[in-house]
């Protein structure tokens, strides 16, 4: 059976009542943790250009997750994905070929799913499948897609809410390879505009394809039928190298290995590098007057993602500064929201640490196959002479240092706090904690942001 | 100067009238033959289900070119570049990259220039230098874009569009540089969808990619700036090889080599052995019932777009089948739209003959590099043993054979009477020759609609 057809059997085969419990409750974090990130990035100026820029002709059936009213279906999937990655603090590194799963899906069917009025348990569900097929597929295509220069959130991300619509929509198997092939054409999105708005712009419009992709499968468009594994088709062209079976919830990727919920709102290629910086300012009673250089090693692939230069002209360039990212731990002791803005990436003193930070590929770390060991080494030059190098294995957020339910609402919470006030925040958090008992979730973020 | 420093530096410093009275005159008949294939669509469903599953939300600012009234200005680009590709009638086949240039440029002008009141002449100018940016791309990248598996219509069609409309939004240099770069993020497009549906909704892709692409850049979006030529930046990505100097309106392509305006409603990869046939046709005075068999000796390039199959399950399909366009010429003596109905697709001598059919690979034409030499060869065994080979090196619509004014207007009539009646055909055709006098083209397809 083709891949195409592997999802498609998959999607149409599984029932909301067939998706472990364990599944939906893991769901259920992700949901909380992706409108979290979303709702912390509603004063950002992306959501508002958005909105200016391409403003509803008519009353809208989706609610915009900066609280600026309703637009329509499709232009709701765009903005809400891209609000969501905006921080760039959305889930993300599950699989070798790195990427941001919940994004895309969860905009593109919280989207549809207001606009039809369905449920919550819907919803969840809906939300898990599209996960399970982008994560799968992440984990299936080579990490050759990823080196040569795609950025996978936006290109696997159109199909996973492709899917997640897919589902959601009801479409039966023919439709849901068309809805494939569909999307298979809209997508794209290149690693080289890192670092800027139109990142976070990948995973809106990862949304708005697979939702569309779904909606014109269900109208009756066509396309062809075996996408992905044709000749010249997806994984050819999109350099993702031989693709076996992905094994669709058996089990569920949110079970294992499990989908990572982000502790920094940086890129993931500068989190192994945070810890190990972490554990030497602790463990050495670390100051930034005493040091004279840093120079932080990573891989091959992430060495791609990160800047190169101490230079950060913009929040969108600073989560992809491990120059900024050590300053901040040293001087700050948190890589947290607030760090980003200008007030303190224009301090002299993080300026001049940030100059002594240089970036390197790990020797040990050159090939795409050492992408497995997963590490990030520092090495600290004191001014005394000595040298400190510390190397981190792990990073919070993703297993086995996986975030409590506890530390999810408390990340949630920072986000949402600033652009809600205390009281609503914590509303809409018990509301999302019974998301599958929400018969219309149409209400729910209307009435966080006082507008319901 | 990078690329995409030279398109921006192209385009701020071209001014509308410095661009040649020939050009206008070219683009001119581009604009009337684009409108023209376009209309033709107006009953395919493909604009219908645009429309039902993406309802305007209120009242739109944008003409639908299939009479079904007015959208959002990014929803009418997306569905006429659609319209105006769907009966893969539209110009093209320039460059050594294969593409239809016209038809994601002037959906995305188009739209934009009724939504603000602008007029013939500056719609004219901006659909010329999208055109001229677009084909210069085309002829730069390597045909190894083609061949990996990209449609360049889509590909390319997106910068196109996003050209000609920053251009008609007076962007400044670093603000097209921008638009250019989320354009590269929007991009796609698979060839593996050709003779479906999806082949003619990457035209409107292309059209709404560049639109949306500029329109953010205007507003303050940021991308790379360089991201044509930087490193895993579009041209490496999408294999475009080495990329040299694009040498802009320097003449314009519309007046060396010339863009194409096609002659039958079929995929370019069809035309030389179309007219190969109506060669041995006339010239043996051939009949269906004297022949045994035929084969159609194609480039390697063409042979992977069109059909391998005697089989025609729908338009869409018979526009990529040399075993249908071989029996039209044969039957029908000629290659017309109506012909690609089921009336004609399902008669039992047409498929007779079709299975007689055969398609390959010409020997001269295996390699990339062979593409120089545009022909095409059929060969047909008589039922009495004689063999008859033709060799096509030229088609009509493309130079030296290029269409007069006179045919691209009974071309234009034949595709939009059907649809309007035959006064309002000639009314719009009279109100287009004069285009670049309109002071607003907002009224004129309303009009030819009979709807203003």
């Amino acid at each position: 059976m083709g891949t195409t057809e592997e999802i498609a059997s998959f999607l149409t085969a599984t029932r909301a009542q067939d998706i472990p419990g364990e599944v939906l409750a893991l769901a259920k974090r992700g949901v909380i943790d992706t409108l979290g990130v979303a709702i912390g990035a509603a004063s950002h100026p992306v959501g508002d250009i958005l909105a200016k820029t391409f403003p509803p002709a008519g009353a809208g059936d989706a609610f915009l997750w900066n609280g600026r009213g309703k637009t329509g279906t499709l232009d709701a999937a765009l903005s809400n994905g891209t609000l969501a990655h905006t921080l760039d603090f959305d889930d993300g590194g599950v699989a070798l070929t790195p990427m941001h799963p919940s994004s895309p899906v969860l905009a593109a069917v919280w989207a549809l799913a207001e606009s039809r009025g369905l449920s919550g348990r819907e919803i969840l569900a809906a939300y898990a499948l599209g996960v399970e097929v982008e994560c799968k597929l992440a984990s299936a295509v080579s990490l050759t897609h990823y080196d040569h220069g795609w950025h996978s959130t936006a290109v696997i991300g159109s199909f996973g809410a492709a899917a997640g619509v897919g589902w959601l929509l009801g479409l039966s198997a023919e439709q849901l390879r068309t809805a494939l092939g569909i999307a298979a054409s809209m997508t794209g999105g290149l690693r080289a505009n890192f670092g800027t708005m139109t990142k976070p712009l990948h995973a809106g419009l990862a949304a708005r394809n697979g939702l569309m992709a779904a909606q014109l499968a269900q109208a009756g468009w066509s396309a062809n039928q075996n996408i992905l594994e044709t000749k010249k088709g997806f994984f050819e062209v999109f350099q993702c190298g031989e693709v076996g079976e992905l094994n669709l919830g058996n089990p569920f990727h949110f079970q294992l290995p499990g989908v990572s919920i982000k502790r920094f709102p940086s890129c993931s290629a500068t989190h192994h590098c945070i810890e190990a910086m972490f554990t030497l300012k602790r463990d050495h009673n670390l100051r930034a007057d005493q040091i004279d250089a840093i120079e932080c090693r990573v891989h091959a692939v992430s060495y791609q993602a990160v800047r190169k230069e101490p230079k950060v002209e913009s929040a969108e360039a600073a989560r992809f500064s491990l120059h900024f990212t050590m300053a901040l731990v040293l001087l700050e002791g948190g890589v947290e929201l607030k760090h980003f803005l200008p007030e303190t990436r224009n301090r002299d003193d993080v300026r001049a640490l940030m100059a002594k930070v240089r970036v390197a590929v790990h020797p040990e770390l050159e090939t795409l196959e050492s992408k497995n060991k997963v590490f990030g080494e520092v090495q600290v030059r004191l001014k005394d002479g000595g040298v400190l190098t510390q190397r981190a294995t792990q990073v919070r957020g993703r297993a086995p240092l996986a975030l409590t339910d506890a530390d999810v609402e408390a990340k949630f919470l920072g986000c949402a706090e600033p652009a809600l006030g205390t009281a609503k925040a914590q509303a809409l958090l018990s509301a999302l904690r019974r998301v599958e008992e929400q018969p219309k979730i149409r209400s729910l973020l209307p009435a966080a942001f006082g507008l319901a």
